[in-house]
């Protein structure tokens, strides 16, 4: 009979779940201080029920003008996206939006450290690749290139990360060395 | 007649207003990439009607867990809450959460820049106070004292801000001498 091995399975959760983990634990260590931020909702309608909570009853998704987590580490500024993908052989750069790319070479011109993490879920591999490498793929793509960049071009470029149990993605050593 | 000088009023705009009319000038200027997070909200109903954006049909207020701005400028995170109040002669402390005072003082740990905007509505000063200072006057309230911090112990402690055109509210200048 066929065995998987879920010792270091992500046991169904996602990247999102992962990495909120990792902050976690980060935080209660007195290591960084980095949160998700909210998803961003345009709120039109809200409700305010006698004796309870407010509930909003219409409300819309707003595109992200920036990356989805961010903070402080060793007193550098810490911004990054997080992208997971079922491809085994690429990481399709559609998963990306442009201003996001906009966002992180700010956040580069004023010395702080952007970067993307991605989890290729199918082959259970993670890996932190910073803005600037991402930048290039990002520019090929711009200018009529490939639009994903290879699992081969992402071992070359970023780094990876083995997924452990505490901390599930153990990212802030990654940033000594970037 | 009585006549109001409307020329440095702040025209019916909240101090979140303001604050995203400067952070928007920094940002264009490129001095400084800092934006207001997003509200956190609890989302338990989305619908996705054919043919039209994916409506939020029931979603809940969150306590946010840290403040609501935060960002990078000359290479220091930066990370402060904004209150505004009426009150003429003190600032209530029960505006601020005590996950933010906590969070605050986390980012000082990792030598982020935490601080406290505050707007005197109806007199129209505006003050920076940095989180050295408020944690004080929390320390204060906590064990037993005032529950507020009187305008004069604002003015001895933080820097006033004379609010402007362009930018709004200038508070970068500030940061240099906190
Ligand atoms: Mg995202
Ligand atoms: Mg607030």
């Amino acid at each position: 009979a066929k065995k998987k091995d879920f010792s270091f399975s992500n046991r169904g959760k996602t990247l999102e779940d992962e990495l909120n983990e990792t902050n976690d634990y980060y935080l209660q260590l007195g290591l960084a201080v980095i949160h998700k931020k909210p998803v961003p909702v345009q709120i039109v309608k809200v409700e305010y029920p006698s004796r309870s909570a407010a509930v909003i009853r219409e409300a819309y998704f707003r595109a992200p003008s920036t990356t989805d987590y961010n903070g402080v580490w060793n007193g550098r500024y810490v911004d990054f996206e997080a992208k997971e993908t079922e491809n085994k052989t690429s990481f399709p750069l559609k998963n990306i939006h442009d201003h996001q790319i906009h966002h992180m070479s700010q956040v580069v011109k004023h010395q702080g450290l952007a970067f993307l993490i991605i989890r290729f879920s199918s082959l259970e591999r993670y890996f932190i690749m910073r803005f600037e490498a991402l930048e290039i793929f990002w520019n090929r793509m711009i200018t009529g290139g490939r639009k994903s960049i290879s699992l081969e071009e992402i071992e070359d470029t970023a780094v990876e990360i083995m997924p452990g149990a505490f901390p599930r993605i153990d990212y802030l050593p990654v940033l000594q060395n970037l």
